[in-house]
């Protein structure tokens, strides 16, 4: 006898494809194969193909189409914007970041600072919000760029953007902003944040892996990452994933049309499988700021057992412990770590991610599964 | 009345996927959905697909599971290869390309040039090989590596890899091919030609756009380009493009599979579409070596007018002038220029490239309509 799935509930890792998605899809891996860049009438499709997904993508984010490059996904379009920024523009050699960006932000930061640059990793509050007043003092006319994530992948805090970004235009550095996390989850304006650039990851919008996008303003200062020729106006070389670009395309209109609704009703099965795991497990913690948090992420802290011998023990949900984007090793979460969260509670830490098909009856049998889970585990105690 | 498709002579440029690849990919765009860093069944099983296509593009190459890097393609590849050498190696300050490599290899050697390297051309002869005496005068013990392309993409002549490996060896420098436009077309094994770095472009071979993969020979000095997690042993962050990867596998078996019997009858078609065009067309030039070539590529001038013209009068043809991948605009070839083809020759160029879907009235249809065009336009000059 077959076990039924497990309920996923590790939608911040990675989404499933929407089905119309892949249908957009279909015709690029079959027959409209062409490569944009030939002149002849394959070439001409292919290229149709991404100059009207770039239209579809721009109209979520706010921008035009000319201010879209499209990436192999949200890490290349971090590499892109952070080392872009800082080669063209060197007079500058200060970057600054938060404490709980992502590594696709963090090690090109480090990078930087390996070969003179100054960075300055802004800490964040209790609740995972990354707070003003050191950025007000870190932020100086040295100050080249400041790299923010719209929202944390472990905790689905968000972060105050337009803040930070009043404060760093104050000052002439540029703003960049990963909100891999963010779009398609809850409204990501690109204009109404006042940003430079801003990242967006394919995968975690119900798009396939392996495409992406970078936003930079019109005007911005910026030199291609990845060298070659002359695509995506000199910004990003290779032939053009067409299909992928056309499925993301399709999945930002997706996001567009249903996001306020999908959102209110996320926030609902969430707090439902709060509330009802809160009963079950007295002393479970809730990880990051109690409102200012994307509607489908709980960050929890079970007591006294580790978050991964909690899944471990409830086979019908899968879920993560912490960041899922690594390479599997039990660390205490760093994002938690910097929220002040003590190391043996950070260890103990279950990311819980609803999504698009998440029902309301998965909702309890999660809760019950990981309650029954933990019950056992503190009987065996 | 509908025209037909245009008979599809540019498989240089992008190749249709193989039915078989488009079919192993969509379980990976359906139901296994997963990411392959997560820890429950769901990363499993997109994890085990993930190895199980390393091993079979491992095997096509002739190497170890371990020495593979998937990419986001060819020109990542290249650049993963290039910059990765040169910041693992910063002691050696020298590098060595031939004048006639793709874009995806010689920006990247340019920034090492703007960032302080020593970058040596080695020119290539009238047959567009790269010349072996002034690449033995060039490496030197400050020689960090050479790159080398096994084949060109806009003449298809095969290079003298082995032969530059060897003399690169000697002096204790590192060896990257871009394989990009052989694999697929000719064996390729790293082994055998005794490399240390070799780009693959997943659409060149019937995969898809947006994905490729770097060989690493074991104890290679390479720092990661892309910056992020720890993803692909630390070599290239970002969730992997699960089906896409798995898609560049079932290409690669086909290739191997069918490799010996495509290349005797691409070499049959192409020789026949030769003779067919130089009939029909007096002074019609052949570029390249006659025989160091890949079996699919016909590079011509057509005498008194220019490539672009010629396939502009040829409706029935889908074909380029030069090389595709860059930016449409019609520019003299640098490669035909650095073989010594005069100026206004090398304008004339039209590269005609099959592939499995070529047919033996393929290549009549196609001689015939090109002959055509070139006639109606030296009656009107």
């Amino acid at each position: 006898m077959s076990m039924p799935e497990p309920i996923y509930l590790d939608h911040n890792a990675t989404t499933p494809l929407l089905p119309e998605v892949v249908e957009a899809m279909l015709p690029y891996l079959r027959e409209h194969f062409g490569n944009p860049s030939s002149a002849h009438v394959y070439g001409a499709r292919a290229r149709s193909a991404v100059e009207q997904a770039r239209d579809r993508v721009a109209r979520l984010l706010g921008c035009d189409d000319d201010e879209l490059v499209f990436t192999s996904g949200g890490t290349e379009a971090n590499n892109l914007a952070i080392r872009g920024v800082a080669e063209a523009r060197p007079e500058r050699r200060h970057v600054v970041m938060t404490a709980i960006e992502h590594p696709a932000t963090a090690e090109p930061c480090a990078h930087l600072e390996r070969h003179g640059h100054r960075v300055t990793r802004l800490p964040v509050d209790a609740d995972g919000r990354a707070a003003l007043t050191p950025a007000r003092d870190a932020i100086d006319d040295h100050t080249v760029m400041i790299s923010v994530m719209h929202s944390n992948n472990e905790t689905g805090v968000l972060q105050p953007v337009a803040e930070l970004a009043r404060l760093a235009r104050a000052r002439g550095a540029l703003v960049h902003v990963d909100a891999a996390q963010s779009v398609g989850k809850v409204p990501v304006d690109v204009r109404a944040l006042d940003v430079d650039l801003l990242s967006v990851a394919g995968h975690k919008l119900y798009a396939p892996k392996g495409v992406g996008a970078l936003y930079v303003r019109r005007g911005t200062p910026l030199a291609p990452f990845v060298l070659g020729a002359g695509h995506e106006r000199g910004l990003r070389p290779g032939t053009e994933n067409v299909a992928s670009i056309v499925g993301l395309a399709v999945a930002c209109e997706a996001a567009a049309r249903d996001q306020e609704a999908l959102a209110a009703r996320l926030l609902r099965q969430r707090d439902a499988l709060w509330r009802r795991l809160a009963e079950a497990v007295p002393g479970l913690m809730l990880n990051g700021h109690p409102e200012l948090r994307l509607p489908n992420t709980l960050n929890l802290c079970f007591p006294r057992v580790s978050g991964s011998r909690v899944l471990g023990g409830a086979a019908e949900v899968a879920a993560s412990t912490g960041s899922a984007c690594h390479d599997g090793h039990e660390r205490a979460s760093a994002v938690l770590l910097a929220m002040g969260v003590a190391p043996a509670l950070a260890l103990g830490s279950v990311r819980l991610t609803l999504g698009r098909g998440t029902s309301d009856d998965d909702v309890v049998r999660a809760a019950d599964a990981l309650a029954r889970s933990w019950r056992r585990l503190v009987g065996d105690a």
